[in-house]
């Protein structure tokens, strides 16, 4: 078949609208209607050419929602109708990562994901030419139809509106799962996010929910303490305008009677920036402080810091996609969304169409969108 | 009264030992002649000047096991003929920090003991012209006699031989606790021991205990691995002997026909090197590889990685006394060496007086020591 797709031909251009040749789904794999998309940094990251494992021509978008059209044979969890979230964490239920209970990192189908292509070995689609178009994080969202693997859908209600779930497969669930799943926020905790962006205010919603008593935002602009107000920031230091080092000021907001060391419980770096990372290291509380990476950095760049923050009871860890389980966990967020436990559409500032969505990258480099969704 | 202790004069030159003054046990204050004591890097690394935070004239050691004299006002846990183990981190059971939970990193007298002072500010000890000798780690053992805080002193049995049980007041406590606290290793687990020094083997007997399967040792020194596998190290690695980076030659070690993906479930670093941290970590399993640094680094050295390392699932933390609480858990160590659950005689290489302590700092440089006990 045929569908129409935003391409991104080469690093650093922009992408082009065109229609492009979809093969139909061969065995284990569904052929999904994408019927709405977010824009995210990491589809800029692999656009720009930062991205060292970038490939072209790709059809990037990994953060989509739509429905089955066509499944392949052997597939037995979905059909056509349902609605789905592909997830670029697939969740096999069979390899020693899933099995292991321990992480959501599946394995099954990592090595040809990360080379742009099917299990198989092969692109489903190609230019009208016959070139091979790379598939981009096992997802491929910035055309209206895409292939993927029945391991790689989350099957959620049908009742659910795309254009606002289609931010459950990236941006909510990392933010939110950040606090729940990675980082594991109890009652009362105190907690700072670096960074107010898509990824920080579903921290920030995500801390909420988890019941932290004080929720310190950090961010170089002044204008994003608006929106993470709303999504529960109690807390905001802009370091430009701080008296101290960001560091200081939270350890000291944070002392109380009771405790003269300070520092918060927990902290999340939501900029990719690798010196924020260090300092949510540092701001969080010798003993028991949690800090948890969840920007991606540039190629090459390393976090550093004093192995003494460690030893005296830091504690450094990252998520990927929020260390959640994709088949398991995105439909319970879903329902969360739906049931009003979480917000999202605040979040979705801005509506294109395909043929916009360049647009929609520089509403993200203007800084004016949260988040900018792309429907069909 | 006075007492003869080796007093480390200035920094890089041996211990002089030395009739001192000290002066009896203030409120909340013991005195406990010490019986017997260890000699740790750490001492060495404060001795030698390489501690910018070292103070002189001080009366170092703080590995030591002894008997309770005298117990100064209010006093209520501990009288005379008690057998101790001093504690460099004590447990107030008062403080922000006990009452947490999550931390053994008691801070009730923490900025004195870094002053090298008793809690009310002032030393007990002195020369014999009356200028004051410094306190070290709220402890200095290598004096027969010391005053020290109820607070800091570990009551424990008395039918356990002094001159073994003091190493559980540092390197026991330290590897052990790393294993069974810090990691919190199940059984079952893979491991890899970086540095075969006195607290790599007691991390070794820890994974022992804890159940590990797979206790991969690491040393430049391949005689170092005899006595390791007396204490239960199943493969041993030397860097400069193998074939592959170590990191990957531990990766290829644990990968198996279910799990292609290899890294080691828990790692340890013991050897106080932050690269040789970064190659615990990075030789850790994606997904829930969790790496703890026990080793003290060089002052101001820093340890690095990229974040991917901490996105992809991997988790840095560090420890302090192998995470023990010294009053709760020191006696339990204590009980594990007589019930023959843990070993230390093995360890214990060398026994010297007081007169020859240098020796003993000696004998670590040359690696001729796993650890040489001072008995007085």
């Amino acid at each position: 078949m045929r569908t129409r797709a935003a391409v991104a031909l080469e690093a650093g251009k922009p992408l082009e609208i065109m229609e492009v040749n979809l093969e139909g789904p061969k065995a284990g794999e569904v052929l999904v209607e994408i019927k709405a998309t977010g824009i995210c940094h990491t589809d800029e990251f692999t656009r720009s050419g930062a991205d060292p494992e970038g490939l072209f021509p790709s059809i990037l978008g990994h953060e989509g929602a739509g429905i089955v059209l066509e499944v392949g044979e052997g597939v037995t969890t979905l059909k056509p109708g349902d609605h789905v979230i592909p997830l670029y964490t697939p969740e096999c239920r069979e390899c020693a990562s899933c099995l292991s209970g321990k992480t959501n990192l599946c394995t099954a189908i990592r090595n040809t994901q990360g080379q742009g292509l099917m299990p198989d070995g092969t692109t489903r689609f190609s230019m009208l030419d016959g070139t091979p178009i790379y598939h981009y994080m096992g997802c491929s969202t910035f055309a209206n139809h895409t292939v993927m693997p029945e391991i790689a859908l989350a099957k959620v209600r049908d009742d659910a509106p795309f254009d606002k779930i289609c931010y459950i497969g990236c941006g909510v669930t990392t933010g939110i799962g950040a606090v729940i799943n990675t980082a594991g926020v109890e009652i009362g905790s105190t907690a700072a996010v670096f960074g107010l962006g898509g990824i920080g205010l579903n921290v920030i919603q995500g801390l909420r929910m988890a019941g932290a008593d004080m929720i310190i935002g950090v961010d170089l602009n002044d204008d994003k303490a608006v929106m993470a107000k709303k999504f529960g920031m109690t807390h905001f230091i802009n370091p430009m305008k701080a008296q101290r080092p960001v560091v200081q000021e939270i350890v000291e907001l944070t002392k109380t009677e009771r405790d003269q060391i300070g520092g918060v419980d927990y902290s999340f770096d939501a900029t990719g920036n690798v010196q924020v990372m260090r300092d949510a290291l540092e701001c969080s509380h010798r003993g028991w402080g949690v800090s948890v990476v969840i920007g991606v950095a540039p190629s090459g760049a390393e976090i550093s810091t004093r192995p003494f923050q460690l030893v005296t009871g830091r504690v450094w860890k990252g998520t990927a996609f929020g260390g959640a389980k994709g088949r398991t966990d995105v439909p319970k967020f879903v329902d969360w969304y739906m049931n009003g436990k979480i917000e999202i559409d605040p979040m979705i500032t801005h509506k294109l169409s395909l043929d916009e969505i360049n647009t929609g990258f520089d509403l993200m480099h203007e800084g004016k969108s949260i988040r900018a969704v792309v429907e069909y």
